[in-house]
């Protein structure tokens, strides 16, 4: 089996810009953190524009359903943004792959202290592997369906609706 | 459900002694670890004495048998040293629990720079989640049976026999 | 010889606040940065209320210099953002204390990776015990009298007037 | 003025090599350290052989004394481990340079968490700018005369004799 991850930026993938004084987005940070989880699983990384989720729009969604609609692989991990993960989880559920997709991402930055980030998205990379085919949220470390999950946004974790 | 995880010790746990200057093992991270990882899964950790797998007696093993069959909880992390991890998971696949145990550990401690642990706790809390009863090895992202690998010492990687 | 420690915030003592996703100031990080410091040197710290320099006022600079004024130690080191260093800096050199005053900040806060503050700190820390009595920016492997000091904003150094 | 940097190990540079599972050298982190601290000062860095300041021979000492000698710069820090960073000290201290010789370590690997070596290499940027000719060490917050440092093993600081 293949894995395919795909980055689409998020808390996850923030970057502190230091001549700004901002996180922002620069390269994508999951080269560095695929090298550092020793994977010999065979993965294949996809990094699309990252961008923060609050700023995702229609057709960015419909660009990662096609991506995943035309990738060779069973098992998809997608790297969101938290604010709307649940969007675009339901567009991919609407589209009844026959593929186990799986978001993750991030509360706190990778490159930030005390960040959630790298077990998030060891979680996310286990379950993939042994999910029926379907569209999950995977954060806190829960399963959740994409259709009964939403963002507590005071307590920043993911519960069922 | 309800996640057990046991902390054994092993690379994972280790802890730079400045005294003595060398890795040793002093409160194990895995509360930290835990509250990182932002968790909303109900996790109840046992924190066993920590130790080098390879200091790990036929005792140790019987122990951490009983630990899983006293244990309430159906689903169960144990992270050990990656040099014995195998054997231990032998003592335990043989004693045909009706549980899902996954060891899972780390070729770099948590504690050090660039370290997998994260990532395999995640990974590990996931598969666990998931799997059929029995005993398993999860690292380097995949999941392997007990009775179907071993560590290449030479490559730090996992593989099957 | 004791060193007090100044802390007002900037960008060295940003925290990310996960709830409202941006960076912020919660507890100062100092009492963890001097520890992890291993210092025998006395040293006082007064933490401030944390902001960042573009919002300090001028009754805020006052406060600064008063607590200049009324420490019993010849030894400064203020922890300042790097926008304003230099305007808190000519408050200060203006006042002609009869003690060394030494300010640094950090281009990227202490808890995000790659961070320059700890090397910032522990410059301050040592050139504030050898200079002579006087107003100081110490940023960059250098030291910069207080009225020939100036942030190149594009490059994120410091440079002579 | 141009500050040299030699580095020889010690803990500050030591490495963990995950398939001997233990600290060891590999190529120094000096460069990354240097980047990491925003230098504008210029900078030499000189890589010596890295080792454990253990195992440091009188053949190596001189090396050190004669990469100083003939170093054209006036300053000079060398990152040293400190168990013997004393006798390497008088080493150079009886060789009566006209130069400033600083030498610094860490007690705690610079890729281990909570490394005071970037606080001890910023102090020691700073102090080697500002002290006469002579040579010192620079540890825990204080500059130390050459002949009169100890370490204090048990208490993993240095104090004067």
């Amino acid at each position: 089996m293949t894995l395919r991850i795909i980055a689409t930026g998020g808390t996850f993938d923030k970057h502190y810009d230091e001549l700004a004084g901002k996180l922002t987005f620069g390269a994508s940070h999951l080269p560095a953190v695929l090298n550092r989880a020793r994977l010999t699983l065979p993965v294949e990384l996809e990094v699309r524009p990252l961008m923060d989720s609050l700023d995702m729009t229609d057709v960015d969604r419909q660009q990662i359903l096609q991506s995943c609609q035309q990738a060779p692989e069973k098992a998809i991990v997608i790297i969101h943004g938290t604010d709307t993960m649940r969007e675009t989880a339901e567009v991919l559920g609407a589209a009844k792959l026959d593929k186990v997709v799986v978001f993750t991402g991030a509360m706190i930055p990778y490159e930030i202290a005390n960040s959630d980030a790298l077990f998030n998205l060891g979680f996310a990379a286990g379950v993939a592997q042994l999910l029926a085919p379907g569209v999950y949220v995977a954060m806190n470390g829960q399963v959740f369906a994409w259709d009964n999950v939403q963002k507590n946004r005071s307590a920043g974790v993911f519960v069922t609706n």
